[in-house]
Parts: structure tokens; sequence; C-alpha cells
């Protein structure tokens, strides 16, 4: 028997990630922009808003005019006209008069505040009494309080969210240049694999890492491209390669990553041009039986054909290069992290990293993770499932009771 | 000054969404299945797997064949040959024999275990020495263990993740029933606003609305159409509207939801043909002036004009709305929930419910949220942010150093 001849720890293993360049980049329009990484700073080229203007229905004034005004006691103002919204007043106001202004409408020069409408009584078209003074720069925004000319609004790297999306629109950034996808090439290994559409027979299992990989390559961030299923052979697997390499910037091979008789994966991966075998085998479980190797600037997986180690492995291992070859750098730095109350004890080897399938639930408002028990090998306990809890190597197991992190699968 | 004239609590608001029935179903691809919301129950056709099935390479036996073998004292067994991957063994196995088998491979009639080859020694051809004793059912999976034949492998309402696109390909369903993605119509208004591809004059503000809401959609599992920025009259709004309600499942209508006299949001839901507004005023903050009507079984919002205020209503009040038109049930139960301890009082008024937006900060290994200040209007602000912290409304505020929930956005 063979042996993994380069096992690494899972940090060390996701250090590789750095060791792979960004794709390219293309342009995209605001209204295809979610959840794509920036590839270029962008700056706000004017101030927005680039006037002052009201946050509020009420009337424009100068603070000072209604200084002192409470109900017992109101400030008379002189009407002098009414803000036309999209346009800029033509008029001027001084000390003891305002403007009638809507929410969005531009403060009439002399004014630096807007008195509510409810603090007003109109006593008629020219004259209001107002019951409650304003501080200058009450129920604006000032020009460029909001993003000022020269400010940065979107960081290389960064992630667009629908507020960034909001904020290139209020720039007038129409187009956008972002880091294209990553192209995940997929190929399903296994003499004993048959297509979705097929009827097993004796012994035939259908395809289902094909379907569960470019789910989570698309949840990634990434385009799945299909390659379908290659039988156990080093020549065809070999010949499969070379084909998805020339269309993909990743390529991962679920099936045949161990040390077995049928294990062609890394010979196939050292037999391609320029390669390099980064690791075999990974300190966690499931998914022990993990390759990387590097071909040309691309990342080659070898995965577990267990299809539930091939999902886990994935979202650990491979989803952070997906990310970084997609140009995310996580420049927000924090993640929000879920915990939840362990339901019973889970033993754990040291020297490992194990990830246990929990399902979440909730009892008197505390949140609890209970282990989704059984065979790992079963990909039923994979719906059964919400989380994943972390056990860490240096751990033998976490007590019930414990309060652990989980990561929603 | 008008008045709002039916302003529900949050949770009151909420219960709306059963008002609204599902949208139509439509077929997909399991490619195309991430995110989908099943739209029938799906049951299993046949045993997954079909046939007991190796989860390691080694050799099949009987398991009474290992008994007592230890390292020491090795049982000795005859291979009777090797199990082909993909089809039925031709051969059974007696007491006192072993198949070489690998991992997937078929169990041979007479097996019901599988020994690890780490504890095999091949002495010849013919003959192993096994080393450690194995129990009935060890490395295996059974015929039916994963899903058996008329177990319910997908509900409806259910929304399908990569490992129920597993499941569903290990079933053989290629095709599956789901629910359609809800059309939502969204409408800028405001005689201010201005395309994002203009240069803004005096008063002129570019449309953010139309951006951050079609983002919001997409992200909900709805498909955003954009019927662009219309000006402030009733009679464009109405023609809008009834333009929109023809191509969409719900509409969003921008601006003009509050009570002031540019403010036509209101009268024109009451023109609809079959309309009823069934609130007009949510009693949390941001988002107050929100209206809610109903037109043939199509939801129709008034939202606030103010960026900020429009996206935190469409996540806390307009996306439930989606996802149930979508038919999501989240039949799943609990979701996660993250908290993090606040850095800082926050006050609140109580009666209603406030959302203050949070930026993450990680110190320590604590997860700490900082109160975003600054104006509420300010897109900036949204853009700084990381979550938002609910306030409940019989609350006057939160106290730094409390543990709270926080909502990513």
């Amino acid at each position: 028997m063979k042996d993994f001849f380069k096992v690494e720890d899972l940090y060390k293993a996701l250090e590789y990630a750095s060791d792979f360049s960004f794709v390219d980049y293309q342009q995209v329009h605001l209204t295809d922009s979610l959840g794509r990484i920036a590839a270029a700073d962008i700056f706000c080229q004017d101030n927005i808003p680039n006037f002052s203007r009201s946050t509020m229905d009420g009337y424009a004034v100068a603070a000072a005019s209604s200084f002192g005004a409470t109900e017992a006691c109101p400030a008379y103002l002189t009407v002098k006209g009414t803000v036309e919204m999209g346009a800029q007043p033509e008029f001027n106001i001084k000390t003891g008069e305002a403007a009638r202004i809507s929410t969005g409408g531009m403060l009439p020069e002399g004014t630096d505040s807007v008195v509510m409408i409810e603090h007003v009584q109109a006593l008629d078209d020219k004259t209001i009494e107002v019951y409650k003074s304003v501080a200058p720069g009450s129920n604006i925004i000032e020009a460029g309080e909001d993003v000022g000319k020269g400010e940065i609004i979107l960081s290389c790297g960064q992630k667009i969210r629908a507020q960034e999306a909001g904020m290139l629109a209020a720039a007038g950034v129409e187009n956008i240049r972002v880091y294209k996808k990553p192209v995940v090439g997929i190929i399903s290994t296994g003499d004993e694999v048959i297509e979705v559409n097929e009827k097993p027979g004796p012994g035939q299992i259908r395809d289902i890492n094909t379907y569960t990989l470019s789910s989570l390559v698309l949840k990634a961030g990434g385009i799945p491209l299909l390659f379908g299923i290659v039988k156990d052979s080093f020549d065809d697997l070999l010949k499969a390669c070379l084909t998805a390499l020339n269309k993909t910037d990743m390529l991962i091979i679920s099936g045949g990553s161990s040390v077995g008789v049928r294990d062609f994966t890394l010979d196939v991966f050292s037999g391609l041009p320029d390669s390099t075998v980064l690791f075999h085998g990974i300190s966690i479980s499931p998914g022990k039986p993990t390759i990387l190797a590097k071909s040309n600037n691309k990342a080659l997986w070898g995965l577990p054909g267990h299809a539930v180690s091939a999902m886990i492995v994935f979202e650990i291992v491979v989803k952070p290069f997906v990310e970084r070859m997609g140009g995310y750098v996580k420049k927000r730095g924090v993640e929000p992290s879920f915990t939840a109350t362990l339901t019973r004890n889970i033993a754990s080897s040291q020297g490992r990293t194990d990830f246990v399938r929990g399902k979440l639930i909730k009892k008197d408002k505390i949140l609890y993770v209970e282990p989704v028990l059984g065979k790992s090998g079963l990909i039923s306990n994979m719906v059964k499932a919400d989380v994943l809890v972390k056990i860490g190597k240096n751990s033998e197991g976490i007590e019930k009771g414990a309060k652990v992190r989980v990561l929603p699968i």
C-alpha cells in the first residue's frame, strides 16, 4: 500500500491560497454587481450630495431665527416662497424669514437648518409660527456630508453588497471593474458512478459530487464547468484534466485521491505540464485524502469520492481558494460568527481537526446544536445538518453544554 | 398636514405576509437548483444505495471470519477474488474467505463487513492475514441506509442547498419542480432624482434606491424588474403602477410614502383596481412611512425615499414577503443567530422597534458591535455597517457591554 506523502495541517493547507494569483477582471453594470469583487479602488468624483438638502418636510431657516421659540412663545417668520424639488431656489432667506421645503429639497442661501412641519403652524400664506428652536445643521445633510469629493467609495478586493451598489449609483459609477468569477472545472471519477438520469444496476451509484460541488462553487462566487464522469483510468483522467485545464482557473476531481490501487489523481496531477504537488493529505476529518497541486497557476484539487467528505473539504479548504483567486481580500475584516450550545459530548482525536455535522434546535430561547449521528458517508446526514462544528486539533473532544462556534452549511 | 392613518406594530405588519398566495411553479435542472424553493414533496423511488457497499479499501468478509483476530494471533483467510467496481460480484464468500474490495464496491453475497487494508497483510495471491476483528456492518453502507425507498427527500417549501441537490442526484431526480422567483417591480420617485448616468445639477441627486433595492430583491431570491424614475405626480405614478402591475408579482415604490403634499403613493395605491391599503406606517425607526397595499393578490409597497430607510424596511419587512410569495416556508425552523457585545449605550424610544447600524470589531477573541454614528440618511453609513442591531419596542435602549443579536446586512 502506498502512503500519503505530504500531510499538512489545516492552517498550513490554507496558506497555499496566496500561491495563486487573481483571475482577470471585467466590467459589469451596477444591476449585475451584487456579490462581485471590486478589481480597482474607486474614488468619489464629486460631493455626495453636491448641495445641502433637507431630510424632512418643513421650513428652511437660519437656525438663529428659531432660537428661543416654544409652544408658549413661538417665533413668527415670513414665508418667502417654496423650494422647487430638483432645482436651485431663486431667492435668499434672511433672519426672520423661511421657505417651504420638502424632503430632499435644496436649502436656499442664508439657511442652515429645517424646522419640521410638525413644529410649525401656518397662520396665512405668508406667516408661520415656529414652536421649537433648531440648531444649525438640524434636519439637513450638508454638501459632501455623505461622501466627500476624492474619498474612496470602494476598495479593490471588497465585495459589493446592496449598499455599495447604492453608493456607486450615488457617485454616478454605472459600470464597475470587478474580478471575473473563477471558472472551476468539476470531474467525478469512478467505474461505479453513473449519470443522474441513468438507472443504477447492481454495484452502481449515481454521480452526487458533480451536483454538490457545482452548487458549492456557485455559492462561493465561482462558475462551475462540468466535465462529467471519468472512469478509473490514468489515461482517461489525464486526458480529461488536459481538456479541463484549458478552460478553467481551477479543477476539482472527486474520487481517486487516496492511496489505493484505484487512486490515480495524484499520478495524473504529477504528470501534468509544469505541475507541483503542494500537499497530499490534510489532517482533518472527514477529508484527509485531499490533494492540492499547481499547474500553470491553476489549482488542481483531488477530493475524496465520499459525497460528505468532498462537501466538507470544499467548504473548509477549497472555498477560500476560490474566493482568493476571485480577488476577494476580506478587507472588512470581521465576519460574524454563530455560536450554539452543544447537546451532547463529541469525541475527537488529537492531531487532526474534526468537522462534525450538527442540527440547530431552539429551546427556551437558547440555540443548541445537536450532532447528527450516523455514518459519515451518508448524504442524508448532510441534509439533516444545518451547521458544522469544528473541533480543534489539540482537543480530544467537546463536552455537552459547551458553547461552540458553528458554521452554517 | 395629513396623518398616518393605520400604523402597525412590526410583528403585526409581518403577519400580512400570509395574505398573499404563492407564485406559480416551474421545472429547473439540478444544476440550476441552488437556493430555489421546492414546490412539491419529493420521495425516494429506490433505496440509496441500492446495494451494500464498502466505504473503505480492504477485504469484504463475513465478520465472524475475523472474530478474535489480533496482531499476535491473526486470522488467515483465503482470497476468492476481486470485486469489480460498478458490477455485481460473480462469487459468494463463505466463512474463512475474503474478497478484495475498493471503496464503493458492492459486497459479495455472504459478507457483511470490510476489513480495512491497513489491518491486513497479503501472504500471497490467495492468502491474507487479518490483524483486527470487525463487527458486522463495519466499513460498509447497507442498502437503503442513506435513504430508504419511499422516504421523503425534499419537502415542499424547503430551500435547496448543495446537499439537497446531492440527495436529488442520488435519487435520480434531474429536474425539480420549484416555485418561480417572484418578480418585483421597482420604481423610484422624486422630481429631484436623476439617472445614474446623468450629472446632477443644483438640487438634483442620482437614483440610489433602484440599485440598492434591486440588489436586495436578488439577495432575497426575487427577480427585480426596473421601471426607472417617476416624477412626483399622481397621474404619472398611477400610470407607472398600472404598467408595472401587469408584469410583476410585487411592486416597490420608494419615495412619496409619507404624509406630505408631495406624497402620492398612498393615493395612487388606493386608486388601483381591487385595492386595499393594509397599513400606512409601521412603528419602526428608521422606516415609519411605509405603506402596504394589496391589488389582485399583488403586494404594493410604498417605501421611504431615504436610501437607508428604504434598505432597512426592505430587509426587515419586505424580504419576508418576497420569501413567502416565493414559497419558502422555513421548514428547517431554526436559523442561526449572531450575537455581539455592544461597545456603547444606544438610546431608543419606547413604542417603536429601532434598527441601529453597527460595525463588527474583534478584540481579544471577543466580537463587539459598534454603533455607526452619524445621520441616518447617509448611504455611507450603510457601507460602514456590517449588521443591524434591533432594539425592541418595549426597550428604552441597550447598555454598553450587553450581548445583542446582530443581523448581517
